[in-house]
């Protein structure tokens, strides 16, 4: 359904299409200092850039209905608004009758039945992430108030794969200041040539968003089953088209050794620290201490200008069809606030639960 | 927290060396024929195999402490409870002091505190599993009786990766005929060498699981948030030694294009297939139609014989510690029905919800 | 927190002097036809009448943001939004030195702390059962789709209290036509003199609001702990002022013998029916086919222009302090439709859980 | 279903016939001190008295199967386990046929079908109780901790009604020494012969327990569904026989003027009180600082050896059933430590939620 979060719970609402898209936020903290303009400014950063984004221009306005007063939380649920300006329906309605390739239209059809709104992806659109973004501006805030730091970049588009470290500041510095959210000029540029063919050929390319978290207490997570990666895991597949994730070494630690894969103790400064980030910051559905290490795979845009082979359901026969829609030839740029903002809302909601952040006062 | 389900629900209890581990399986629908045979066939698989495995010999009898009567579930609470018998608890003590890398040890002391059961890992034992694959044995019978099968292999030992494609029937019928649980004679002896291998040299190795489902209908999964894939996902992070997960392409799909990923539709015998199954069976967060497709990877155990670095924790100095307890070389054969176990869990709670399956008369 | 329910689930936001007030519906099955004026028309129920209620004189216009599209569920999140238009917010900054017998200001403010926002009791007011009659107009769409139909009625005002019994047809004939919401022309003339009474008097009085639900099938309601009487208790606690809950006989019950309280069974024209109905149509937590019956006691309003004694939170001393706000001298009339409306909440989540009413098509 | 509480939540299985009943603790935190004699010792409390209870006869011996290491929680799980032995379930049979009044019997056979354990009443049974009073003692100690004391006692028994206020710690000292559970040698006396005039003309008897609370702290409960008094409602109504319940002046406070009703506050040796508890402790959903206060009305046993009218399930006519097992007269004296225990469940949990008591290290 549409809430997650346990004691700091999320509930959204809308659909590409309709008057609006939005969120409550339940169980935030009174006394927490937030702007409009703060979560204004982290929504901004998941609009489309002009020329490797969608064309579709959303003011993406925030209103903010109930819960702040004074800058302020007040301990009462937040309800966040955002309308929909730059709609355009028309080209929906054909694929009733021949769902796109990619896309959730036929399964969605045949379980909500008529009512079902498709006209952009309906209530399955990427669209839905605009509340989610701005739900994790408030997040960000509570974190930051206890020295966590969250910091996402983009890792991969295509062929193209950053494999350098970085650390969590840097992050924070570079990635935002690029459209293509690349830790590097050299990466930022060869990613946007990657973006630019896919477009060029009427197509869409796919990538990986690598999210860092730095100043996580050691235990944040509810085992057996409410675990830190399982947690962050529900949440990630929800972002549309997130097809895989993993926690430091991966899949790649399947084909390691125990010697090599286990980090080991070594003492830095009088604390405590791994000398190796193989577990990527959990062990045993808790944090380590060591910083939250992710990657979070994203599939092509399913909307692309080509046609694709598909049925036409009331004829039952094989027919092409073209999406005409406004769409970005890759969603991994603006998906990189999103993974942020995800990630925040859980890590909240456990740092709640484990009372390393106060419900009250 | 130790519960995980909406309205098919189980609750583990229990500990590596405590009394039992055991599960409340709650929500279950009354008239499900099942024995306590049916339910120990599948513990049985979750058995260690002498050569490849650990020397602990645990019986394993499922106990059947309610809501089953005359081999059928009566609509109430079902528990499952296992007792502790092979118990050797004599070496944990000092890992109190000396923390094992690799596991949970340093942050769950710091968690629970002096109370903290370190013995045998304690509550983060992959002896919690036990009653998972019990549940999930009640959970494959109700699947069966809405033609929902499940089968899980074992994709890779190590550097061994099992490349070819297999079929549910396929799958059921070979895998669980050989200790490795791999779909070919040639698979099964260069996996078990590579277990082998690392046995010989106190060591230990990683490995992948694959698990297909076929039959599940169109529509299943309660997205934004309580999706398919996420739903899968939360349960399989909470299974001890994951990694990492994809469905379908997964990480490969970052590097597709739309036009390769997207999965075309065709008829077939006057029903509506995709060509290709990049998706994985799920799209949007439902099922659609197509068998359902993921790996799960397992980093090496962590237990070794090999000498590792530690902290002391008394005297903050850097030492070597040795596990001596009795551990797998390599978890991944005995985690195929763990996977299928914590896969029918979640499906049957998914499919209820949906109302596929009928929680009551 | 501010959502209820498991399957058909409500979020409450707002509070009553902030910008507005509304709730998200999650769970509501697709293709309910439910217009903005059918849902307009139930808040209408709960405006206050000119002589008998406060001089808050608020248009709650109900704004759909989502869910609803040609009149139908389409089976998304609905948003239901309602703008506070007439506020006063003048008069409430002296109570957080002066906390208001009878109201939750002083808990409130310690839980909360300087953050929390006092102004017409915040989230804690009245004003939020209007997104719980919004909703509740759609959970009443459903459950008459079902048979189900709902009736409450003004059993009692501070004295005066109607012993007849009435049907659910005839309860929803008549208590809405009067102001009182009562059951005759006698007790709505007696009742609404018992409330004017109070009024000159700068008083408050209380009352009791009676529910009868028809049509209910046998078996709705999931023990041991989701009871139909537990979960209607839970809800009818969040409804402000209420601070008793009786099911048939109630406390009655307390005094009576089995042979006299059990309800026998016989047949009338071929069916099983109680020949009385004692236990108020639930039994072992799970509906019993005969009419639920059920009594909320509620307190007179807190606020009333007397001046009351209190204690100055800065100087520590006792003080006398008078409600200068616009309040309702009895809340029971405008509370009826609240208690309906809460009511179909639970009981679509339960028939919903129950497979009563299907989630999707 | 068959668990409660979000943060601090049992989940309980068994039946009345069956092998036995039990329940899981999971939210438990680490480093509680209690023994198994402790949770004992509460359990005893619960087994009738010769004279004015069942004859059957069992032991209730406990069985901790995880979660308490020396007399220590770990954080783990708890698993209470207790065995039923004195079963008789032949004379259970019948009533598949002819459904006996004041039971689910009928409504129960309908939602879970032939498959429904109908011995002893099965899930529905006052032997599910046991694992609540058991987890109770665990709750109990919790609070003490934190100086919040519990005392339940018999309010009344059909005519005989205790109008005097008592204080928790007199309640705490005598209650538990008369197998009534009253609070004078009087009312011990009067009730005695209240449930003895019952049984001799093979009739049943309710009654009221009435429960405080001392010691919590102001701001407990989690408005506005998740409240105070609707989390112990929701927990009280689970309890079978349960058909009411009121906080403070509860029903008589629909009677009462605002004047009358609004505790007004005090300064009594520099602390804020109120003057008067007609609020019961609770108000806008959370606690006042005052002592909690609420009655819960029992309906007489629904199991009677006296002759009622029932239907014949299979020749659809009325016929007369004996209910010929063993039963209490009068379950109210057995129930108050069920109260107190259902109580402190809840407590916790809403304790827990807000910060009052630590969940972890």
């Amino acid at each position: 359904m549409n809430s997650i979060g346990t004691v700091f719970r999320i509930t959204i609402f809308g659909s590409s299409h309709g008057p609006g898209v939005g969120c409550v936020v339940d169980g935030c903290p009174p006394g927490v200092v937030i702007s409009v303009e703060g979560i204004q400014a982290e929504v901004d950063l998941r609009k489309p850039s002009a020329h490797i984004g969608t064309s579709r221009a959303e003011a993406d306005r925030v209103q903010v209905q109930s819960g702040i007063m004074n800058n302020t939380t007040t301990g009462a649920p937040i309800n966040l608004y955002v309308e929909n300006l730059d709609k355009d329906s028309s080209k929906y309605e054909k694929f009733r009758r021949t769902p796109r390739p990619g896309h959730a239209d036929l399964p969605a059809m045949v379980k909500y039945g008529e009512a079902h709104d498709l006209r952009g992806g309906g209530q399955f659109s990427g669209r839905m992430t605009v509340p989610i973004v701005a739900a994790g501006a408030i997040a960000k805030a509570l974190l930051r108030g206890k020295g966590v730091e969250i910091g996402a970049y983009t890792h991969a588009i295509g062929e193209v794969v950053d494999m350098q470290e970085y650390q969590v500041p840097n992050v924070q510095k570079i990635a935002k200041h690029n459209p293509v959210r690349a830790m590097t000029p050299e990466m930022s540029s060869r990613m946007e040539r990657e973006i630019l063919d896919a477009k060029k050929e009427d197509d869409s390319v796919g990538g990986v968003v690598r999210c860092l978290v730095s100043g996580l207490p050691m235990g944040v997570g509810e085992p057996f089953f409410d675990t830190l990666d399982g947690e962050l895991a529900k949440m990630m597949f929800a972002v549309p088209a997130v097809k895989a994730l993993e926690f430091g070494a991966g899949f790649r630690a399947a084909r390691m050794r125990g010697s090599e894969h286990n980090d080991p103790f070594q003492m830095v400064d009088g604390s405590i620290r791994a000398t190796t980030n193989h577990a990527g910051g959990v062990l045993g559905g808790i944090s380590t201490g060591m910083p939250l290490d992710f990657k979070v795979a994203f599939k092509p845009t399913a909307s692309i200008a080509r046609a694709q082979r598909t049925v036409d359901l009331k004829t039952r026969e094989e027919v092409m069809v073209k999406i005409e829609g406004r769409h970005d030839p890759c969603i991994v740029p603006r998906a990189v606030v999103v993974v942020e903002a995800a990630a925040a809302l859980v890590l909240v909601d456990l740092m709640i639960r484990g009372g390393y952040i106060a419900r009250q006062c």
